[in-house]
């Protein structure tokens, strides 16, 4: 991560979120757990419905798993787009750049056309072709303001974030609590699995049960904080 | 922090650092708890009771807290001494210079003399004067092999660190689950009421129990986490 701030890739309070996310996955135990894959099956299955998805991708997530995001936007025919936290010219050309050269596909984003409601800063800004049309987003390592802002919009969100308390957790419909690349590569597993199956996709969809997920995620952090004993054994519900 | 990175003061490494500590810091409510202020009570009573103090700081203990923490040991009569984790000669000039800057006062680790023990790195190094040849040792945000070090070394060791679960965190003898900056003012607090009255010290002392510290410190987590009802009732043992 920290040679990519040298590269105007990741800003430098990228640096500080990476470490707040890193003490949450030491929290679950540095592998994708059981809830979190239920969450990563139902992601597949939503951008395999979607009629417009989008992927967007900011600094921290471009250096973690720029590849893999748009290898999974294109296995769902989802667009991409480039949609920073710390904005500037400069970062939003060197961001798309960088995506571009290490997925070799084109990125929306460069030039911003539309306004996401509700949001007072320059962080509303999006496109139309991307954002604005989508009806399925998926947000990686996002802010509460523009996760909020999406679901206004009335946008199905599936948000990537190692945080089950933060407001992006709560504000997605389906919230995968687990590292960025290990998220992607488990939805990219599913899609594979779920692609010729839509009966599959919508009978996980109308199960799935994300406060339930989230709920779950959050009892591994406590177990991992010492509640209970060896024996003790937890109902997972998702 | 992120200031300071440019200033040299800060290592890139070192923001992640501060975003895993941020975390934990949301856990447990970004308040001193009471376990957290028994601990500050303990590592007061024990650093007054010391006869070769030693509060070392390294990049990120001075971007947070370099005054408080010359402060604490000036009232303590301890010394000073930078002792980085990412370390170069020019970083070791900065920080030395920042710290001196900001306090008045000279710190040791220019210029270091010693090699602790059981340490395969540059991170061994430490004066003479100041680590080799202390009883007590306060320890900012410092890393385990460090503090493990310092432990088998025969020192009694104090550190301050927002995980509980971390080596350091387990391996000192007094441990401060608080951030750096709210558990030092909680420290100067203790030496200004116990500076007076050494019965109360070794009381204190005597009755302090780290472990259970750190369990109730990973029960509030848990507790933030979500675990009981409102009204659930937990018992702080420190």
């Amino acid at each position: 991560m920290s040679e990519l701030v040298s590269l105007g890739i990741v800003a430098q309070t990228g640096l500080i979120a990476h470490g707040r996310g890193e003490a949450f996955d030491y929290l679950i135990g540095e592998r994708t757990q059981p809830p979190a894959s239920k969450a990563e099956e139902a992601a597949a299955a939503l951008l395999l419905e979607a009629k417009a998805p989008v992927v967007t991708i900011n600094g921290n997530a471009a250096a973690l798993a720029a590849r893999e995001l748009v290898q999974l936007a294109d296995l769902v025919g989802a667009k991409v787009e480039v949609n920073l936290f710390h904005r500037s010219d400069e970062r939003v050309r060197k961001v798309c750049d960088f995506v571009e050269r290490e997925s070799g596909r084109k990125v929306l984003g460069r030039s911003q056309d539309a306004i996401l409601p509700g949001i007072a800063s320059d962080r509303a800004r999006c496109t139309k072709e991307g954002i604005m049309s989508a009806d399925v987003v998926l947000i990686p390592l996002e802010d509460g303001d523009r996760a909020e802002a999406l679901v206004k919009a009335g946008k199905k969100v599936i948000a990537i974030d190692l945080n089950p308390l933060s407001r992006t957790a709560l504000a997605a419909n389906i919230t995968v609590v687990d590292e960025l690349t290990r998220a992607v590569i488990g939805i990219v597993g599913a899609v594979d699995m779920l692609r010729g199956d839509p009966a599959a996709r919508k009978k996980i969809l109308s199960n799935y049960d994300n406060r339930g997920c989230l709920d779950d995620m959050m009892g591994i952090m406590r177990s991992n904080l010492g509640e209970g004993s060896a024996g003790h054994n937890r109902d997972v519900r998702c």
